[in-house]
């Protein structure tokens, strides 16, 4: 049941990853590759993440999967490359954080005899590049799967079965929903810590050693968030504008609220607001999808 | 020269962690403390975080450094009551996020001869009380210090060296830079935080387990960020008032031309913007005030 050829199309955090999870799952998959700049391709080679090709039309031929891993802005011009060299019966998949965007410009290239299931990794780091992969990067994270309602159910299944193999734990969400919450939960807190971040800088008043000494609590953590890849994130608020127009909205509504709290000195609505905040975090403890360790302000470790 | 005799009043995360260190550090200074209630007394006396009195005069008597340890709100009242007690040549210090309002409500009632050193360790986590100290909060993070100009310089020393020993990096700051600087690299992070945790819980499309659950990236370090000390922060924005309103300013100001390329789908702004705060998290790293290890959107662990 398992797939015989992985054919991954770009070769960054994420595809890295998927090759180096694969092999240490112990699946006798082949794996095949293809990335746009030499320099990317001459690195997986030398990390041996797979058969690494000049061309995508190359890297797919053979392949039962496909895992479409190049930003969200570059998926449709990459599935019109590869589309006439898909074997027939193949499944592809894509690793995009937006997923309304993707299915829109990918779906019309989909041969007649080739399933397409659109997925969502929610992990990552802020690193990048076919060197910045690591085989327990989808462990225990969820992996969100958004397949039009008419795709063959068994084909969905194979990547699920997949993906649970490689560690993830795997959720089927409709598409226009899935964008919703992971503007919520991930893109409006990508652009908060950006613009933070870019405050900081601007300042003249305040001097970048300082900044960078002083970083201790709450800044230092917008600092890691706002290294992520940049061509990633611009594609995401292009493709996910509605969404994040929506939540942008209510965000700055209520950091107006809270300003006037500020400015008024009302004492009683931010200690009511901030207290009301912790029972969120508890729930995400809870749910396993953090420590309680107290490393807030803290250097942090990576946990294997 | 080290102190004979250090009195912490209050004693939340950052006294506990104080108590620790100075056990850890080989001192033989004597430790006593008071706290509010009953129950954060009974706590500590069994955490064995020093000789813990029930009122704050009798804890402070005999001390030749005292900590004030509560939160900004609370420090002029704690000041007022322990200021018949302490012993002359006695050097009064706190451990308050802000210090320009911190100067101005202890200040008049700090005696002839005593000496007060205005202090705040940029250390801390998302937990509070006495059981969440531990003995290295400290090491290697910035403690700052604001005293006036015409403050005992033998005084600022001593205490100098004092947080040196328990692991702290000391630095002397103008107290209304430090209340600027930190009000970027800190309280506003922090308000934006507990924003959007509070959008997210308001959300009633967004179910409370999606948030949860799916809170990989970025919006799961918000929740940790956002789930400090409630009373501690609704003190540190109603006493730093004129800082946070003008750096709030200009985050609205950055965060609407962001929301401008949004919606006219300038891809370009938004790569440049994402591109340049790269510069910020290297320099941070760099610094030693963070690790370059991938842990973004993963479990945490805490470095000892």
């Amino acid at each position: 049941m398992a797939f015989k050829r992985i054919a991954l199309i770009g070769l960054g955090l994420i595809a890295s990853s998927i090759s180096h999870a694969v092999r240490r799952a112990g699946m006798e998959t082949e794996v095949t590759g293809y990335a746009r700049t030499e320099k990317s391709r001459e690195e997986a080679r030398r990390l041996g993440l797979g058969t690494i090709f000049d061309t995508p039309q190359e890297a797919v031929q053979g392949a039962d999967l496909v895992v479409l891993c190049v930003p969200v802005g570059a998926m449709a011009a990459v599935m019109e490359a590869i589309a006439g060299d898909l074997e027939p019966g193949a499944i592809v998949t894509d690793v995009g954080s937006v997923k309304g965007a993707v299915m829109e410009a990918v779906s019309p290239y989909i041969p007649e005899n080739v399933h397409f299931v659109p997925g969502h990794p929610l992990a990552g780091t802020e690193h990048s590049g076919p060197a910045s992969g690591f085989a327990s990067l989808f462990d225990n994270r969820w992996w969100l799967l958004t397949p039009d309602e008419g795709v063959d159910r068994q084909a969905v299944e194979k990547v699920k079965e997949f993906l649970t193999e490689i560690g993830a734990n795997v959720d089927e969400m409709e598409v226009s929903h899935h964008d919703l919450v992971l503007a919520v939960t991930s893109h409006i807190p990508h652009l908060i810590a950006y613009t933070m971040v870019g405050v900081a800088d601007d300042l003249g008043r305040v001097t970048q050693s300082e900044v960078v000494n002083y970083s201790a609590a709450g800044f230092r953590d917008f600092t890691r968030i706002a290294a992520s890849d940049p061509t990633m994130w611009r594609d995401v608020f292009l493709s996910n504008k509605t969404a994040t127009l929506d939540i942008l909205g209510r965000f700055t509504e209520e950091l107006f609220a809270l300003q006037r709290a500020i400015r008024t000195g009302d004492g009683e609505h931010l200690f009511d607001y901030f207290t009301r905040t912790r029972a969120i975090r508890r729930g995400i403890v809870q749910a396993g999808q953090d420590t309680d360790a107290p490393d807030f302000g803290r250097g942090l470790t990576h946990q294997k």
